[in-house]
């Protein structure tokens, strides 16, 4: 598998084992991590520190331009927020690990020229159906529902 | 003017004595304010703590029966992300201070069934214009241009 999307997958782990929701990206640009995260809701108490949001956050303040040469890569198919946030600084390629166990905002971000790999990774659908089966509540929290 | 559109104006001046965006927001559940925040890219060196974020992420993780009966007041025109967070979250109704400086996704928050309210608020409206005056390049980055 791609090494991007091993290490997105190495930082859901990681947020698994902080006891966090297993969900995790990085922002690549130029052949390098430039930003790594994971889902902080646990461990921050943090309704916007998705994967995604703490990749780019941890990337921190970049020029437009970094963004629109970047690609995002996420273990989980991107929710509104996570999508809108690609759209916002133009981000132009988001590749994903899955899309089985919660579908986000893919037909909107590809309606706005965005491109999307899915790659059905079954290291990426394991992580999220064992920990939606053990913690339901948590995930419906952190999908709004 | 609103009481809550007023603490969302003073959260905006509170960015601009920092030195930051003067952009701010409070979210609003059962007639109280239970988050507030500003715009701190520059305070916090942060890419995604627009004011609307911020205060979502003030807020604290609520359920999303609180979300779903919750009102977000902002002074400018929710970009992209902010924008996908209150789909995400299901926050029902936007009260936004102005939309000439910026127009962010009204639209496609008006396609999805969110309430949006533009007050046009000439308070809002200097603000984004001095601020833009004064630091082009600082608004370019804070939307993606």
């Amino acid at each position: 598998m791609d090494k991007f999307m091993l290490a997105a997958i190495d930082e859901a782990k990681l947020g698994l084992a902080e006891g966090g929701i297993p969900i995790g990206s990085v922002l690549v640009y130029d052949g390098e991590i430039i930003g790594r995260g994971h889902n902080k809701r646990v461990q921050s108490g943090s309704p916007i520190l998705h994967g995604e949001m703490d990749a780019l956050n941890n990337a921190g303040r970049q020029p437009a331009k970094v963004y629109q040469a970047s690609t995002l890569y996420t273990t989980l198919s991107p929710c509104s927020m996570c999508s809108g946030t690609i759209l916002l600084y133009g981000i132009p390629k988001v590749v994903i690990g899955e899309n089985r166990t919660f579908q986000g905002e893919e037909a909107l971000l590809t309606s706005r020229g965005v491109s999307i790999d899915v790659v059905h990774s079954e290291a990426c659908i394991t992580l999220m159906n064992n920990f939606i089966r053990n913690k339901p509540e948590l995930w419906n929290e952190d999908i709004g529902e």
